[in-house]
């Protein structure tokens, strides 16, 4: 293969010749990355992306996904590179409203690594995809040279089964629906740089990485209307609603004062410079769903632990496609764009 | 989750305490490895390992598999990473007898690759797939800091369908098996150290890469009584050779004069002082099945253009179980056994 025919095809031209960090930072330059190279070569229309493929297998729809996980530092407070590798894919399943099955797992190991580093991540999956009730199925392991990867990277796909009935999707959210969030926003990321940081807060944060798939099939099997689900990783929240209210050609109104911050996050964020709702979580869901489902969404997710914390944060609204507002705590309102750059590198 | 009790559990010490090149190379030391660390923490037995895993679905037989690619150049004569991402995956469905319908692709991309690499190697993704008429479902891109990776590397994973009726294993392997190549052997693996080590040689040789999954399913649908399949990459064919014997718990003979290698090949080898048994091919597959369809195997094989050079190299035989012995040129007898080390690291 050479490059020519594919170059020209490009139909638009990046704003930069190299890869920058932030094109893997969640926000506008890896949206400039993936529909400006990926899509183009790979004739895929970005209206189609979901955080899982739907694939047809012998008569069962599958959902069908794949992440890399390079997080640094490995282990922060609350997880291990390796459990965020189960959940992460596990998370992208449910998002689907999808059953996960089996996982695979590909491990890159760099030359030297101790051995000693490398059990307690096997060991997090094992506890994790037990805990999800899902079969790590198969896997691989390539060995790099010293100095050509960062210890160990963890690339895991999953499939699940989607039951019958089951559509979910950006396009079917629409006005009149509701923002839900399973629980408080921000703690992984803050987790992960407190310890990459060396920042010592008095209330120290834990990670939220954990399993949603529980909570996604809790809403479903309540036999609510849910439209859409979203996880809120890289990017957070303010990029989930970006991207819904893009592809689903709305507008989104999300209420600063509704959405659910832990105080030792916002403390963190005002001390590191960060909003908190453009902060990864890896264990919460953003749900979709008409306004009138609300109070019972609340109660199905609010009686499962991980679902204390949910609220309502918002609502789809008429307006410009793609419009994000917020209405602060002082009651002005802002656009909640995306991110141009990257806030926090390597965090999922 | 912390190291002790899963440390503790680790049933086999092994012999260094950190991650050797070795450990990625396809012989001893992987092994070593995967049945010392990976297995025991994952509670997975040995001997179900295959190139791909099966799992049931809504009613549906999936085979589920993944590989990582680091291969070092990205470009080689006869290919590039993004198509051997792609072949990989197939023909490691393949395997287990299922047509291949779709795969995920995961980047992880070193902040400083220029577009300009990127772009080939998701050119030659796409046109594989499209060859192999399997979709490219789902992808995720991740970057790492400079000097965090070597460029780029491609995991993808793949599922596929079993036909109702396909059961291939190695534990079905059994005296009285003949054992099949679709043709000459190493290409690959001396392509693209040709490459790395600046050596020209007399005739160039191309790798082999490429997909087997028609020539698997053509011998499948004339009904032939194949037990097994398995794709010689790392580690080459005295590697496969090796591990299905000791799976099946028989011994196998091979036939120095009857297996296949070009010329080049065999030429560069001697250079090189590498053993072509033992170097990796991306294009070819190694079948088992009884003595008595041997003919018409090939038959079938030689008919379709990426079978012409199928040959039948050995015979499965009663016989401690895992001994591999090779009957030479020279009419002697001597044991093939898996390398200890690595011969050719990082091609695939």
């Amino acid at each position: 293969m050479t490059a020519e025919p594919f170059a020209l095809a490009c139909p638009r031209p990046l704003r930069h010749d190299s890869v920058q960090m932030a094109h893997g930072g969640g926000g506008r330059l890896m949206k400039e990355l993936i529909e400006g190279l990926f899509l183009p070569i790979l004739g895929a229309d970005p209206a189609g992306l979901h955080d899982s493929a739907v694939v047809e297998a012998g008569g069962a729809r599958l959902a069908f996904t794949t992440d890399g996980f390079v997080v640094h530092p490995r282990a922060f407070p609350g997880g291990n590179l390796g459990e965020l590798a189960v959940y992460g894919t596990v998370n992208d399943l449910a998002m689907a409203g999808a059953r996960p099955l089996a996982l695979s797992s590909a491990f890159i190991l760099e030359e030297g690594l101790p051995f000693a580093e490398l059990t307690p991540l096997v060991a997090a999956m094992k506890a994790a995809a037990d805990r999800c009730g899902v079969r790590l199925a198969t896997g691989d392991t390539k060995v790099v040279d010293r100095g050509k990867a960062d210890g160990v990277f963890i690339t895991t796909a999953g499939i699940g089964l989607i039951p019958a009935g089951v559509e979910l999707h950006p396009r079917r959210v629409r006005p009149g629906d509701a923002v839900l969030v399973s629980g408080d926003l921000g703690r992984h990321g803050i987790a992960v740089m407190s310890v990459r940081e060396g920042i010592r807060f008095e209330t120290p944060v834990t990670s939220d990485c954990g399993p949603v798939h529980h909570l996604a099939a809790a809403l479903l099997a309540a036999g609510l209307d849910v439209h859409c689900f979203r996880d809120p990783t890289r990017g957070g929240l303010a990029s989930v609603l970006n991207e819904i209210a893009a592809s689903a050609g709305v507008a989104i109104e999300a209420d600063e004062a509704a959405i659910p911050v832990d105080e030792a996050v916002a403390a963190a964020c005002e001390i590191l410079g960060l909003d908190p709702l453009y902060v990864a979580c890896e264990g919460r869901l953003v749900a979709f769903l008409p306004e009138a489902e609300v109070e019972q969404a609340l109660e199905v997710l609010r009686a499962i632990p991980e679902g204390q914390g949910a609220a309502r944060i918002g609502r789809v609204v008429e307006g410009p496609a793609g419009r994000v507002g917020l209405r602060t705590v002082l009651g002005t309102s802002r656009l909640l764009d995306l991110l141009s750059g990257e806030q926090l590198p390597r965090i999922c």
